[in-house]
C-alpha cells in the first residue's frame, strides 16, 4: 500500500524497468506509479521554480489519474477537435498536475517545458493559460471562475447537441469534466453558476472536489464549515462523496455522475493537501509553497521513488498515459465517419455546424444589418440593438445570449426562438437569473466551447459584478460580447446605485475589451459588425433613453469601423473647435455645434464609439480625425472624465460627470449635471477664449 | 379576511374615523388597515413618479408591519442612537416600503416627501440611500449588497458586545434584521455572506425572504428552482418557512428567530407580489412599473380603500406605528441608564466604548506610527503596512479586519489578537474566506454600524470581485480601508491572472474613493494616516516586493497628507524634466533620475501617492508640485497608462502597461516590459529632444 502520511513502507531501491520496487510492502502498482508521477512532477517542478503550488497536484493526482486514463475522450494530436471532453482545472494553481497530464498524454508540451515551469517564455506560465499550452481548454486561476465557466461549456453543448443531432447521428456529444477546489466553492460565482447548472439540468458537468480542507489561512474550518454537499443537493445537483485516495471509488463515482443525464454531479473526494510528504501532508504550509528540498527528499522515499534524476517518468506510467494517443486518433476518426455520414442524409445542417465549429460567418451576413431612418425618429440604441440582435439571429445561427433578468430593459431577448432549458434546448434564449458574475463567465464558456456567438445583457452599472469574468475574456480573447443597457445617469429615477459614472473609464482601462458605445441607431448596427467580427471580447453601451437617428448611413458605418470619425464638419474652410463625443452625448454635441456654428464658429463633431479601435488605425487617420493643430477640443460623455485628456490635450475641456447622481427624471439630471448644448457651447468658447489669450 | 387576488370582498364605503368598513365580510382589522396603508402609500406614490416598484412593498406590507411595530428596537428622533436595531432593506427597489416606514413611525420623513419620489431634490430617491434620508441605515438597491452588508453589521454588534458587556451591564444588545427578494438570493454574494453568517453563529441576524415567485422576466422558476431553504440550512441557518400573509405566523417566526441565538435565521416567507391587485397581482407585470390608474382604482377598492386622497394615511395606523416615538424615547433612555450605570463600574471601558461610538481617534494616536529607516534596508510596502497595523492596533480599540485567505500574503493578520468565531468574540482578525464580495460588503457593514474602523484585505487584481462593493462604500462614504497587496506584475510566477494592470486606473476612476499607492515604508506608514483620518473609503495598494526605504520621513508624511509632492529635486536651480512615480516605481524614478543627473540633466522626482488628495489641494500647492512651465514630464507606473495624461500633458510620456502581464520572476518582468532606470530615463530624453525640436 502506497501511502505517505499515516501507514509508512520503507522503499528500497531495487530498480526494474526504471522503477524501485519496495520490500516492506506489496510493489507498487502500475496504477500508484502512474498517480505517483503526477506527483512527483509537480514536487519537482515547484522546488525547481521556487515557486508554485505542489500540494494540490499531489492530493489530486489520483483522480486526475482515473479520469484522464479511463473517461476523458480527447485527442492529444488535435487539442481543437470539437467533440472533445473538455477539461477545467478551475482549481488553477494545481497547474501542474495539468501540464503533467499534457505532457504525458503526449500532447505537444515536452518535458523541458516542465522543467521551465512559471520561467519567461516557457510553455507552463503558473496558472494555465488558454491560447499558450496545447490542451488548456481555458484560462484558470481567480477561484470560481473555471468552475462557473464550464457552466457556459456544458451549456453550449446541450444546445449544440439539440440543435444538430438526429435520430442515428449523434454528431454532438461530450462531457465538462472538471477539478475544483474549496476556495473555488466559497466563491460566489461559483455559487451562482451551480445554481444556474441545477436549473439547466446540465447531466454532462461533472465536477470532482479535491476537498482536503486545507486553505492558505489554514484549516477551512476556519472560514468554511458549511455543508456544501447539502448546498449543491439543494441546487440540483447529484452529490457523492468518496475518499479521492481510492481509485475504484473515483472511477465508481465518475460512472455514476456519467449516468444520471438530468443532473450536473459533484464528486466530493476527501484528499490530503500534499499526499505523501511525511512532515506537511495535511498543512496549510503545503499550499502555497515548495516541499524545500529535506522534505521533498522524504516524500519521495516514501513514495519510493527515485530521488534522481527529478522530473523522472518511468516508462511504465509514460505508457499508460500515452494510449490517449492511439485512442484519441481513433474516436476522433469514428466521429469524422459520423459526421461524413450525417452530412449524407442531412446536408443543410451539416453545412450549418461544420460552418459554426469553424467560426466563420456566413457570406453576405451583414446585409441582414437594419437601417435605421432619421425620419423614423429617436430611438434609443438598446431599442436599435434589440432590432439588429432581431435581424441577426437567422442568418448567425451561433447568436444565442440572454440577460441577468433584465431581458425586458436590454433588449437582448430573441422573441421568434424558444429559452433553453425552458422551450427545450433548440432555443437561442437564456435566463440567466440575477447572477451577473455567473452570466459573463457563461458566456466566456461558451465562446470557449466554440459554435455560438454568446452575448450577455444587463445594465451597465452591474458591469462590475461582472468584471472579473470579462477580465478573464480580455486575458483569453473570447468571443463574448457584453451588452450593457442603461449606460449614464439617463437612467434616471433609480438613482445614483443604478447609474453608471466611472464604468466606461474603468473598461476601456483593461486590455484587450473593445468598449463601443454608439451614438443612435445606425452606429448601434454598425457596433453589432464590429462586436461579430472582432477577435476578442466586445462591451456594448447602450442607452436607455431615446437618441436622434441619424442618416448617412455608410459614413458612419465606415467611421464605426474605425473607432472615431469625423461626423460633421463646416462645409467649407477649417473647423476652429472640435467637440468629441460618444453614445447619447453625439446628438447633445450636434445640438452645441448649432449653437456654435450660429455664432460663427466653425465647428467639427467627432463621435468615438470605440476608443480601442480607433487607437489601432494609423496614425494618419488619427490625425485626420484629430488634427495636431486642432487644439480646441470639448468632449463630452455623461461619465467620468478620466481618461479624455488622452484626446482632449493640454488646451481641451472636458464636459463630464465625477461625481454620482441622483435620482430624478432623467432630462432633469442632464440638465442639472450640465450636458446641454447651452453648457457644451459655453465650454468650446471658454476652450477658445484660453487659447486666443495664451497666443503670441 | 382581507384579500386581493383569490377571495375577494366587495367594499362599501362608510367611513368611521377615516376609514371605509366593508360589508361584504368582517371590517378591516386595524392590522390590516396598518398594513393596507404601506401598500396604498407605495402604489400611490410609484403611480405619482410614473416609476419604481410597487409589487415587492404590496406583497412584503405584512411582514414589514409586525417587524416595525412589534420588533424592531429604535428611535425615531434619533436615527443614530447606538444600540439601535438595524433594518436593512436589501431589497432596494422596495424603497416606499421603507420610505412608508419611516414617515409612519416618526422619523423626519413629512408625507410630502414621499409625494415627491423620485424627484430631484427628495428625500425619497429611487433606492435607499444612507446619508440621505434619515432612518436609512445604508444604500441598497443592488441586489445582493445589503443582504452582504448586514453580515457585517452583526459582525461589528457581536464582537462590540464581546468586548465592551460586562457581567449585569448589557450595553451593546441589538439585532439586525433585514427584508430580501429573490434576486438578492440569486447574487453570488450573498450566499458568500451566508456562509460566512453560518460560520460565525450571528444568531441576531434575521432575514425575512420576501419569496413572491416573480422577477422581471417572469415566473422565478424560469432560473431559480433551487431549493433555498436547504441552501441556507447547509450553511448554518435556522430557515423558517411562513405564509408572508398570516400576521401572527410572521410574529411566532420572528419570535423564533430571536430565540435561536447561535444561527442567523432565514424567514422564508410566500408571499404574493403586489398584493391586493385584482388583475396584477402574482405577476411580473407588477415588478417595475405603475399599477395604471385603472388597476390602481381597483386595487384600493379590492383593498377597501378610499379612492381619494392619495397619500391617505388613516389616524387608526398613524396612531399604532407612532408608537415608535415614544416607546423609542424610552429604550433609549433605559439605555443611557445602563451606560451611565456601565460608566460608574466600568469607567475605562465606557470611555473607550464612548469614543468608539463617536469615531473619535485617541489623542496622539499619530505616534503610535512606525519610523522606518533607510538604513534598515529594502521593505515591501505590504510588509512596512503589516508593520503599521500592528503598530497602530493596541492604539486604535476600533481597527478589525482580516483577509480572503490570503493573510500571510497581505499582512493583515494582527498576531497580538484572536480571530473572531475562532477565539472568542473579543479578537480584532476575521478570517473571511475565498469571499472577496462579502468580505468587501463585511467591511462597509462593519463601518456602517459604527464603533470600529474596519479592513479588508486581498491581492490587488481581486479588486475586481470587491467592485460592486467598493462602490457602494464610495458612494456612501463608508469609513473602510481595503487593503490591496501584490499591485502590479510584482507578483511575479502566478502570471497575468494575478497581475493587476488596469485596476488602479479603475478605481481611480471612481469617485469618492481614495486610492493610495505609498512608495515605500515610510510612505505607507503615511498612508495608513490618510487612511485612518479620511472621512471616506480608502483603498491601499501595496507592492509585494522589496522596495528601497527612504529617510527625510517628515517630508514624506507631509506630502503623502498632499496626495503628491516633491521627493527630489536638484540641488540648485529648475529642474528640467519631472518624473511621476507611484508605488514601486518611485524607486525606479529615483535611479532614473540619477542617470539623469549624471548626464546633466536636473530632474526632479514627484511621488504621487494619492491622486484624489492631490487634486483636492488648492491650485497654488499643485503648480508648486507640477509647474505648468515645467512640460516634460514623464511618469511611471507599473499599470495601464489610462488616466495618467492628465498629469503629463501633450508634451510627456507615460511609461506603463497596457497589456497583460506574464509569468515570470519579478526582476524579469520589470526589465522585459521597460521598467528599467535606463528605459525611464530614455524616455526622458525623448521627451526633452521633442521639447526642443518643438521649440520656436
Amino acid at each position: 500500500m502506497c501511502n505517505g502520511s499515516s501507514e509508512k513502507w520503507i522503499p528500497r531501491f531495487d530498480f526494474r524497468g526504471g522503477f524501485p520496487l519496495m520490500t516492506a510492502a506489496a510493489p507498487p502498482t502500475t496504477e500508484q506509479i502512474c498517480i505517483n508521477t503526477l506527483r512527483t512532477l509537480a514536487m519537482d517542478a515547484v522546488e525547481k521554480a521556487k515557486s508554485g503550488h505542489a500540494g494540490a497536484p499531489m492530493g489530486a493526482a489520483p483522480m486526475a489519474y482515473v479520469l484522464w486514463t479511463r473517461f476523458l475522450k480527447h485527442n492529444p494530436a488535435d487539442p481543437h477537435w470539437f467533440d472533445r471532453d473538455r477539461f477545467v482545472l478551475s482549481a488553477g494553481h494545481a497547474s501542474m498536475l495539468l501540464y503533467s497530464l499534457l505532457h504525458l498524454s503526449g500532447y505537444d508540451l515536452p518535458l523541458e517545458e516542465l522543467e521551465r515551469f512559471r520561467q519567461w517564455g516557457s510553455k507552463t506560465p503558473g496558472h494555465p493559460e488558454y491560447r499558450h499550452t496545447p490542451g488548456v481548454e481555458l484560462t484558470t486561476g481567480p477561484l470560481g471562475a473555471g468552475f462557473a465557466m464550464s457552466v457556459g461549456i456544458a451549456i453550449a453543448e446541450k444546445t449544440l447537441a439539440a440543435r444538430f443531432n438526429r435520430p442515428g447521428h449523434t454528431v454532438i456529444d461530450h462531457h465538462t469534466y472538471g477539478i475544483c477546489s474549496d476556495g473555488d466553492l466559497m466563491e460566489g460565482v461559483a455559487s451562482e453558476a451551480a445554481s444556474l447548472a441545477g436549473r439547466l439540468g446540465l447531466g454532462k458537468l461533472i465536477f470532482l472536489y479535491d476537498d482536503n480542507s486545507i486553505t492558505i489561512e489554514g484549516s477551512t474550518a476556519l472560514a468554511f464549515t458549511e455543508d456544501t454537499g447539502k448546498r449543491f443537493e439543494a441546487y440540483g445537483w447529484q452529490v457523492l462523496r468518496i475518499d479521492g485516495e481510492d481509485v475504484a471509488a473515483v472511477e465508481a463515482a465518475l460512472v455514476a455522475a456519467r449516468a444520471d443525464s438530468g443532473r450536473p454531479s459533484l464528486i466530493m473526494a476527501r484528499t490530503v493537501i500534499a499526499h505523501g510528504s511525511p512532515n506537511k501532508a495535511g498543512t496549510a504550509a503545503a499550499h502555497s509553497n515548495p516541499l524545500g528540498a529535506a522534505e521533498l527528499r522524504l516524500t519521495k522515499e516514501a513514495l519510493g521513488w527515485p530521488l534522481e534524476p527529478t522530473f523522472y517518468v518511468p516508462g511504465e506510467a509514460l505508457s499508460v498515459y500515452r494510449k490517449a494517443v492511439p485512442e484519441g486518433h481513433a474516436a476522433q476518426a469514428a466521429w469524422n465517419a459520423r459526421m461524413d455520414a450525417y452530412a449524407l442524409e442531412f446536408p443543410a445542417e451539416a453545412a450549418t455546424l461544420r460552418s459554426l465549429v469553424a467560426g466563420t460567418l456566413p457570406t453576405g451576413w451583414e446585409s441582414a444589418l437594419p437601417v435605421f431612418s432619421a425620419a423614423g425618429g429617436a430611438m434609443a440604441t438598446r431599442a436599435a440593438s434589440g432590432k439588429t440582435l432581431a435581424a441577426l439571429a437567422p442568418v448567425l445561427d451561433g447568436l444565442v445570449g440572454g440577460s441577468g433578468d433584465l431581458a425586458p430593459s436590454t433588449n437582448t431577448f430573441l422573441k421568434e426562438y424558444g429559452a433553453l432549458g425552458v422551450d427545450g434546448w433548440d432555443g437561442r434564449n437564456l435566463h440567466f437569473g440575477v447572477r451577473e458574475h455567473a452570466m459573463a463567465s457563461a458566456v466566456n464558456g461558451m465562446a470557449l466551447h466554440g459554435g455560438l456567438i454568446p452575448y450577455s445583457g444587463t445594465f451597465m452599472v452591474f458591469s462590475d459584478y461582472m468584471r472579473p469574468a470579462i477580465r478573464l475574456g480580455a486575458i483569453m480573447q473570447t468571443h463574448a460580447i457584453f451588452v450593457f443597457t442603461h449606460d449614464s445617469i439617463g437612467v434616471g429615477e433609480d438613482g445614483p446605485t443604478h447609474q453608471p459614472v466611472e464604468q466606461l473609464a474603468s473598461l476601456r482601462a483593461m486590455p484587450g475589451l473593445r468598449v463601443v458605445r454608439p451614438g443612435d441607431a445606425n452606429e448601434t448596427a454598425a457596433a453589432w459588425k464590429l462586436a461579430i467580427e472582432s477577435p476578442g471580447p466586445t462591451a456594448m453601451v447602450l442607452s436607455r433613453q431615446d437618441v436622434p437617428t441619424l442618416d448617412d448611413v455608410e459614413r458612419i458605418h465606415a467611421g464605426v469601423a474605425r473607432g472615431a470619425y469625423v461626423l460633421s464638419d463646416p462645409p467649407s474652410g477649417e473647423p476652429e473647435v472640435a467637440l468629441l463625443a460618444t453614445g447619447s452625448e453625439v446628438g447633445l454635441a450636434l445640438a452645441a455645434r448649432d449653437l456654435l456654428v450660429a455664432d460663427g464658429i466653425p465647428t467639427r463633431v467627432v463621435s468615438m464609439p470605440c476608443w480601442e479601435v480607433f487607437e489601432a488605425q494609423d496614425r494618419h487617420y488619427r490625425e485626420t480625425v484629430l488634427p495636431p493643430a486642432l487644439r480646441a477640443r470639448v468632449a463630452v460623455e455623461a461619465g467620468a472624465t478620466f481618461g479624455w485628456e488622452r484626446y482632449t490635450g493640454d488646451a481641451g475641456a472636458v464636459v463630464g460627470l465625477d461625481h454620482f447622481g441622483a435620482s430624478a427624471a432623467a432630462p432633469t439630471l442632464f440638465e442639472k449635471f450640465g450636458f446641454t448644448p447651452a453648457g457644451v457651447a459655453e465650454r468650446a468658447r471658454d476652450v477658445l477664449r484660453r487659447l486666443t489669450l495664451a497666443a503670441p
